[in-house]
């Protein structure tokens, strides 16, 4: 059997994953590769989370050419014979244009290039990993799938910042992130209940990084993200929505410049900085600490009004969907959240939120209130599948 | 008849008026101090706007303090032998502490200079001239009045950012602005519909300066400004809401420093930034271009998304109530605004829209609609004369 690849390549690891080559991708492998340009380490396990073996390559030369080869090395003997005969990478940024995944060329990757200065911290490391592939196996096809591309369809309005019209131009726009996992849960929603996905929906992805998507009628309509990843919801680490003002008061009066800035909004802030505790919603329920459940109301908080102010952009709001690891499995969370949406028809049931039910809320409920596991991978290698067979009739 | 005199003072200009001290002040005359520093020219008018006299005062030496008393010295002959009894002035910070007006003394301006760092724009200025009125007129009572202190009944949530606690716990929270101009609004409202006031109600001033304000049973719960006056909705120049990942896009692609990101968030955005043709909404609605048209969609987008945001913080909305120049005056504003928000019951009553009707919604909408003009003068000479009333029984 065929099999399809999924990379995400980071500043010094490859997350991989391999799935039979189907339009329902089953998972068949998983990878990591770490420290690299540091202290390599790579781990390959099956399906079940089975180590199946592990590696310390040696250091020297290992860059991310040298990992997207060993990568492929280490998943060969797992394949039952049948090829890897796609690549599906996750890249970050897609810029104005980039709307749907597509298949890479040199050209192609030369524009994705242009927006590295749009996401400094992970666009490079997507592109070396699709340039490693592209010197070592000319002839694989590989597809770009965008975290940007879902929100692509927002009206112009909704994409644009109050600033002179030349940045606007430029590309200093609102892009919105998290759209290979809109697109996964969007579509999910659309096999549950077609009926709701027709309607207007907000999908909260909340994890580690957060944020919520007004969908109308299957369409991204609107996005807390903006620009980066830091801005809207509270995060684990990162502030969400701050002043700007905020970041000329931390340059006059703590002399900060850019990277100190860098640091200060997108490692130091959210659940870490406000509970002086932990990044992880886990840890902050059981630390019980007064700062911890400060910073747990402050990101329930902001979950509400960024959702007052998503279904104004949808002019109201029929469904409402959790994802992500605290959205999947936070049952404070969001019982929270319905709570505070009790005035836009939100009825929880109570029971049904505490067994993780693919439908939370009660059957009187104005708002439908639903709890979607994404999975970004699958549908990477989805969108890869199908980009093939599109594009070939088959691979 | 004694007077109580208002004053607003920023870097290079005072502007000042004198009311009769009473319960409902009467405007009796209108002064303003330009050019501070420069070329100063000096100007006072009558209640109906007619020109009293002008100076061209020797600019050597001529800083605040002497503005401060050649002010007095140009009122004096028009007061019928009655004294100014007060001076109210125009505070724009009053810091985590101060929720309401109060008498000022050395003690409390020493307060007051500590939050300097967070409105360094206007904070000196203000304190500039009430320091020159202590030295000048050490008897003369005078009271401040704070547009951040209307707020300080907001939840702590609704004020914090998700930063560092040592940030949050230094100053680093959202104030709001505007406060003066909202207790104004707040109190007309209760005098014109008591039954609304003690509702959910959402007050949009906007002018230049433009934020909205949600007010549950008439004290205010969240606010659009945040730290800084620049946050929240788009206004004539600055941006309102921006991801702050665009400042550092911008320091890192532009070299920009803190002056340089000031210049572009406070002054070259907004309406002018994105027209690239005018600040000024009359201007934008005679000049039809199509970038002028653009402008205003986005600055009535970022109104709607603002107000469901605040609906949220509300739990729901009875009562929506424009004020400022833009909403007192621009129709279409107005018209569009409530268009957007059908969803939350809105209903226009067009022809009370079109002739600036205190009521401008139909008998059946859901959500009341108002239009109340605001003044922040006689709010401050109100508050002066109240204050001292309060303190001594009278003058």
């Amino acid at each position: 059997m065929t099999s399809i690849a999924v990379v995400n390549a980071g500043s010094s690891s490859i997350k991989f994953a391999v799935f039979g080559a189907a339009s329902t991708p089953k998972l068949r492998l998983r990878g990591l590769i770490e420290g690299i340009g540091a202290t390599p380490r790579a781990s390959l396990s099956d399906a079940k989370g089975e180590t199946l073996l592990r590696e310390e390559p040696p250091p020297e030369g290992f860059d991310h050419a040298a990992a997207t080869q060993a990568m492929m090395r280490m998943a060969a003997p797992w394949l039952d014979g049948g090829d890897i005969v796609a690549v599906g990478h996750r890249v970050v940024h897609g810029g104005p244009e980039f709307s749907a995944p597509l298949r890479l060329t040199p050209v192609i990757v030369d524009r994705l290039m242009t927006f590295i200065p749009l996401a400094p911290l992970h666009q490079p490391h997507n592109l070396a990993v699709i340039r490693a592939m592209f010197a070592a196996y000319p002839d694989l096809p590989q597809i770009a799938c965008f975290d940007t591309a879902f929100h692509r369809s927002q009206p112009q309005i909704a994409q644009a910042f109050a600033i002179p019209r030349k940045y606007s131009e430029e590309g200093v726009r609102r892009y919105g992130f998290h759209g290979i996992s809109y697109q996964y849960v969007v579509r999910r929603l659309k096999e549950a209940a077609p009926d709701l996905a027709m309607g207007r929906v907000i999908v909260g992805h909340l994890g580690n990084g957060a944020s919520l998507c007004a969908v109308s009628a299957g369409r991204s309509v609107a996005s807390t993200m903006g620009f980066t990843a830091v801005d809207g919801l509270m995060m684990g680490t990162r502030c969400g929505a701050l002043d700007p003002g905020v970041l000329i008061y931390m340059m006059d009066q703590y002399r900060m410049g850019a990277r100190d800035l860098e640091d200060l909004i997108y490692r130091q802030s959210g659940l870490l900085g406000v509970s002086g505790l932990s990044s992880d919603m886990r840890s902050l329920r059981a630390a019980g600490a007064p700062e911890a459940k400060e910073a747990i109301a402050l990101f329930v908080y902001r979950i509400l009004r960024e959702i007052g102010s998503l279904a104004a952009a949808l002019g109201g709001l029929d469904t409402l969907v959790f994802t992500g690891g605290i959205g999947e499995n936070d049952q404070e969370t969001r019982a929270a959240v319905a709570a505070g949406c009790a005035w836009l028809g939100v009825s929880l049931d109570d029971e049904a939120n505490r067994r993780h039910a693919l439908r939370i809320s009660t059957e009187g409920s104005a708002v439908a209130v639903l709890v979607i596991p994404t999975d970004e991978e699958v549908e990477i290698a989805r969108s890869a599948w199908e980009f093939g067979r599109d594009a070939a009739g088959r691979y």
